[in-house]
């Protein structure tokens, strides 16, 4: 884990945030909840996360309108409370490790009514009738995704809503901002460390969204959304000064922007990558920016919900020089 | 007030919104705050308002970035309960009178950096330097803003800032969105009725940011903010199933949207006047559309903020045939 | 006129642009087309104009997708050689009068599929049926527009699209942008000037897309479409150095922005009014960005184009201190 | 080559358009020009293009907004005409091989004021100062792109410009749509075949903007523009209907779109990419969109020009079931 977490030399407990343990899931993000588990920097959690539709669609003849109920969408798991956590501190999220759940390992995309990325939506309004409502359910394993006769996916899971309290507002699980939350980015996966700016006491992690895969921008609206279990450790690191959050993997580093319309998530996302090479890896900020005008790589994460996010990045060779 | 109210035909009780009543502002809208008032519908309330900046703004040497504390900004009356209103009812509140408070009457109007229409954002954003902070003190009275020695400016006061709780978010004061929120329209002034959709028991009405002018989307980021005391009378309407704020006025019917980009705002504010002329007003769906390509209106409310805030008007002519 | 106009103090000769000599109408604005007319600044121009079908929809039943062929939309007159017009200089058009042209005047509003400010468009993608194609046809009279048996609306006449030629570039007569274009905004009608900044020699006016009344944002993608007798009178200012198109009127003077997002249009629109208050009428600039945020005024125009269009305007008893 | 293609089993002819046969090159895409070649389909054509400023920024110390003159930007060599194309039939270009010309080839990249992704622009409007102003030259062979003492890049060639003419507008080369234009996407180097819907005769093919390397969104604005000797191989199809453009290479499909907001760009690049796998490659629609959201790549191209450009991809092992 990062060298500068507090926790980063302490041998780690081990906590299971099981479904029994969590009691009530989260459809929202913020300082007003009660904590289901405190921890210290460095410990590591295993969370039994919930799918997105918190299991209420089982069968492919199922209608997402009729089931679903606006806003009890996306249960979160937490918030984990960490100790010593203060506004201006950055809390690191190691994912090491997420498996399908249940004895029937599955998940489940659909097209929900006047949501997605080739759809009117709430906010795109329009007098169009919605697109149909289609159920898929598919057989997950450690793997593989078994997506139809024909096609079969990698199995490449991820959480898709991570997020530490903000300071007083309390965000729908829904929308992904400068907390973090929703944002769908494919990369925070196992291997992945996300540095998320803590703005409460404690930090309040919240977690859910797994995906068993899901493409950029998770186009339909819905990924393979499956219920995991997800074993994180979680650092915290002090003083640092982040205002979005970031996230390293073996090969990458990157900056993470949450907005409407769209370039602008890509203009937040770019904008902390340069702070961050500036801050902490010598680079003048034109140069900076200059260069990652040639080698910067960008990821769309969600761009369906009321929200959409963007990775910027830069291959982890270019900063040594 | 509307016919429809609960509160039409009731003698309405006068309330007092004191500053030793309301204690302590709210920068949220939300369920989570203790309510300061509780009254019956077609009571009145005289709502002793702070400004924007809560008062901690009062030279023109004052160095805004150096006074303001993010979140804390947008100070907000309320929570006040409305016997009666739960989810899938309707909060019309009428603004019956808005008058300069204190002794030496005054609004503040500044540049914040990073702040404004033609300013780079923390959205829209960017590796420019911030624009320079501006202060500027303006006398107020009952009929006029002096907006300088050159320029008086007439006194339209307005509430930028008017909202029910939502369901389960608590959200920034100075976001609108379907609760209504920092809209920043400037019709929402005397004589105006606001009609917002309720998603939590009581209605949760939280009401703030005073101005005694301010021009189509505030564009600097700041109107003439002031204190004021105002009077409104806040009605209940059962059973009104409503998605977005609509408003009318002596002349107006107003369907509001808020959105980024901006055109998805206008898109919600168009959709939302045309079902209210389909559902009340006897208007065929598609001759609504085409008619109001021939003579809606369309005023920018707040475009500086994080969503932008568009009101489509048909003049009440048009409503009878 | 314009004061400023080299044309102001000569006597203007009248030109009538028919059908005739128009021969062939423009779909495009460009340096490319030949010239139809040559005139001296000053002068006075009656101008036949097309409706923006150019006329083939006729009756009520006509199906649009299976009559109007894209590109071939929105006729233009013109261009028209202005003495002495070049780069870096203003053409000033003055609208002075517009009928109804021909013996039954009428005007064609009609839904046109993935068309409109509520519909799916080519830019605004989506897997979603079209909206249905509905024709309306309407009689227009010099001062009524018959809209259906309920409800006249005033005939409020005006010039959807106005142009001078861009440099090098020959853009679609559909489109607005620097060049003026497609501005659909309801206040270039009689009384108005419109500024347009010369970009190729004789500045090479286009004119047309006349129409007998229409809403803010024109939401349905249509007016009230109609052929006109316009008279214009043009002038040329020498030496005026202006980005994008300015109006004035009777009561206000505009600057005026095309692009998208919308915010980008308003951002456009508003800076270029700031401009001319800073070089014209001896504002400072961050008092004029203020002032305009407590008394600017915001008029949407076309919202349902490739490009969207927004005038931000200043009443003129402002403009004198 | 495509095996649809008229000239696929042709013995191509080799062309080479050099500068000298070039003489003036363009500044805009449209049917205005005179051709400077004329080929069958199946031939191959050596292109000397020019870099993007059109090598008039030669030292580091050069002032870009003093020596480059707008709308004279990105000069494009052609138009090209293909025997036998037309209105309704598709241009297949396969970039074959792209090399440094010159005796000293390097590339040069540069921050041009209100120009880029972290700066406001034209259309993006605001009252900030400029961004510096700052000039990189840039050693570039077949192999590497020597970008600074710290950092080596890989030399990853591409064209930014590749267009076919639109029906009648003549477009300005700094802007991508649906005839191709500005694209700026990375993917279309040495083994690409990129698909232009063709809309005038002979196609008209435009080629230019080649970059040494580039990051998705060319942030700064440029990229690492040099001067190449490109050979392309370009064919036919004959009555291959699409709308906008498409590329394919080894790995994967790709749809393209161009748009603002990038929000709309990446709508219509997923729509076209599920065109593609509907059409040709037996998908059903919704399982075509459901399954994107689970494997569906995205490229950012410009995101700095008049409107941006995104490519969805699908990797091909997915196309053969």
């Amino acid at each position: 884990m990062s060298r500068r977490g507090v926790g980063a030399n302490r041998s780690p407990v081990t906590h299971h945030l099981t479904e029994e343990m969590q009691k009530k899931f989260h459809y929202t993000v913020g300082p007003y909840s009660e904590p289901v588990l405190s921890i210290e920097p460095g410990d590591r959690v295993i969370v039994d996360t919930r799918d997105a539709f918190e299991g209420k669609i089982q069968k492919e003849t199922d209608i997402p309108s009729k089931i679903l109920e606006l806003p009890y969408l996306n249960p979160q798991n937490g918030p984990i409370l960490v100790a010593g956590a203060e506004k201006g501190d950055v809390l690191a999220v190691h994912i090491e490790e997420m498996l399908p759940r249940g004895d029937d390992p599955h998940g489940i995309c659909c097209m929900i009514p006047f949501f997605g990325g080739l759809s009117s939506t709430d906010y795109t309004a329009s007098l169009h009738e919605p697109l149909p409502e289609i159920v898929r359910r598919i057989k997950v394993d450690r793997n593989h995704v078994y997506w139809s006769k024909k096609h079969t996916l990698a199995y490449k899971p991820h959480i898709g809503t991570l997020s530490v309290s903000p300071e007083i507002d309390s965000i729908n699980a829904l929308v992904p901002d400068n907390h973090g939350g929703n944002m769908d980015i494919p990369d925070i996966g196992p291997g992945s460390i996300t540095y998320l700016p803590i703005r409460s006491p404690g930090a309040r992690l919240f977690i859910g969204d797994a995906h068993a895969c899901q493409g950029d921008g998770e186009v339909c609206g819905t990924a393979v959304e499956f219920s995991s279990t997800t074993t994180i450790r979680v650092d915290l690191i002090k003083n640092w000064k982040i205002e979005w959050p970031r996230m390293e993997n073996e090969t990458s580093v990157m900056g993470i922007g949450s907005a409407r319309p769209l370039e602008d998530a890509t203009r937040i996302a770019y904008r902390e990558l340069i702070r961050w090479l500036v801050e902490d890896y010598q680079f003048d900020q034109w140069d900076a920016y200059m260069m990652l005008s040639q080698c910067g790589k960008v990821r769309l994460g969600n761009f369906v919900d009321p929200k959409y996010s963007v990775g910027a990045m830069l291959d982890k060779s270019y900063l040594s020089a």
